[in-house]
């Protein structure tokens, strides 16, 4: 049944008072991405010792300047469930390793064939294609020794297989094989777009957010409620499409000084997006839909779900 | 202090007599590499609902004819610690599939640009590289999946562990970054090889022994015993040189029916190899000398070393 006006004009002001609550988002952002990058920083140092040109290549692209979104997601998961961002920080550093090793990987000539990314040249401009592959390896393969290092057995075990599953052929793997192999020229649908975006970037932001609950329930007797981790794999799902409307909305309406990367580069390819399918408007509705529905799922979290609800309208309206 | 000639001798025959015990090592064998093929299968329906050309991607590279020998060496160390080899199967396959994946990533054009592997075009040949890439980064990626699947969290936890570091920076990845700018015009010594090879086959070597006493002892109370894993640690180093050094003797004196690969590669590449570093005797003699050594590890394991060191003149012989 659709909402009344006044019921819409309420919700509205209940999603403003949520995002006044924490008037200081950028500022927690910012002290976060600081924190992540020390921590991902210190986890390298894993690799002292191994071959200077892999390490080199491996930390270019973990450390290149980033939003450091996923770590924040899980961050904010962990707070959320009553944990602290210290404890988070094996998960975090994991998931943005996964994400740095993507990006290399899916700019390789093969793939997407980018030569900029983050503002600076690609990996494989950089250093060549043999080493940028294997430096994506080393960074999946570290990600589960940082888990394995940063936890209990049990906590460790629960956040390498939820990691895998995400990464993997059936997350963000599997959408990367979907987008490469997507026909532009056939009558795809939304269901279509729906699915390669589930994987390709949903599929990773779920693994996030549990990865945030064990970090902080891990070891809590019994681990965490599964009705929380469903609550969040829930918020994960809109979060994650509303993630990824509003990165092709960017790819229309962005520029390259801002998102740091080339923009309208969908369109020449005559990829799939949401304002190709639907109309730059019709995007933006659901865009905002999207962000309701993400918020709605953090009612269980009471006060401690404020942080990762502020974030929705902050990537709703997202410039970078 | 050099061995007298009746201490070689008689060594000479406790090793005979080793071989002897197991008369049935290469029965053995393909009894396990069966048992390990099922189990790869099985274990690549995990990724059912997956994209069927990613999947089929993988499973080329996966189940593509090989030996095995590398999930062999970990249900032989779990037999070594008394543990059966059903057991070992989640390792087992998790080990294949980083074996399955490495040799996908070092046969694409930018590293080895082979174009034939165990008989067979190799996986970009058939599927191209893009899909190539992304099916060894989701074996890589199930490799761990499997693990936490298949143990409980002590097991799967130290068994992530052990994997990532064989598998990474510092261990297979970090060999083959050494293996591709080592400068074949450079004075390089024994040392260097020693030190690529170490990395690059010694370290999944050693990680499937580690892998094998955990899958049988990961749930006793402490674990697995250090003294053990140190001693199978002790018998990988020398069995992942002897490996090298009899791989390289191939290279020079096999065919490539028998291998199923290319000979005479590593040479028309200018490859540092042994036979190139030492010449033909000087391999042998250190390849033979390897095997005593690794053989001489296997002492407290007793009886239930047997297989183990019986595959040690089993790889010293072989011919592909």
């Amino acid at each position: 049944m659709p909402m009344t006006c006044s019921e819409v004009e309420s919700a509205k002001n209940d999603r403003q008072s949520l995002t006044k609550a924490v008037p200081d988002i950028s500022d927690y952002l910012e002290a976060k991405r600081l924190l992540i990058d020390n921590h991902l920083q210190a986890a390298l140092r894993l690799s002292d010792g191994c071959p200077g040109n892999l390490v080199e290549a491996m930390g270019y692209g973990l450390l290149a300047p980033g939003k450091r979104l996923r770590p924040i997601l899980v961050v904010m998961a962990a707070e959320a469930c009553g944990g602290r961002d210290i404890e988070a920080m094996p998960a975090a550093c994991a998931v943005e390793m996964v994400h740095a090793y993507s990006l290399i990987h899916d700019d390789l000539p093969s793939m997407d064939d980018d030569d900029l990314r983050r503002g600076q040249p690609t990996c494989h401009k950089k250093f060549g294609e043999a080493l940028a592959i294997l430096a994506g390896d080393a960074l999946l393969t570290l990600a589960f020794q940082v888990l394995t290092e940063g936890y209990p057995p049990t906590t460790a075990a629960a956040s390498c297989r939820h990691l895998a599953i995400g990464a993997g052929a059936a997350g963000m793997v599997g959408g990367q094989v979907l987008d490469l192999t997507s026909d532009p020229n056939s009558e795809a649908d939304l269901e279509d777009l729906q699915s390669i975006h589930d994987c390709k970037t949903g599929a990773l932001f779920r693994a996030c957010l549990q990865l945030g609950a064990w970090s902080a329930l891990g070891e809590t007797p019994g681990g965490p409620d599964p009705a929380i981790l469903k609550s969040l794999d829930g918020f994960g799902r809109c979060f994650g499409l509303l993630f990824q409307i509003t990165d092709d909305l960017l790819d229309v309406e962005g520029n390259a000084d801002e998102t740091g990367k080339r923009v309208g580069k969908d369109a020449a390819r005559g990829k799939l997006t949401y304002p190709g399918l639907l109309g730059l408007a019709e995007s933006r509705r659901r865009a905002a839909e999207l962000a309701d529905r993400a918020q709605q799922h953090l009612t269980p979290f009471g006060p401690h779900g404020k942080r990762l609800a502020a974030l929705v309208p902050f990537i709703l309206e997202r410039k970078r």
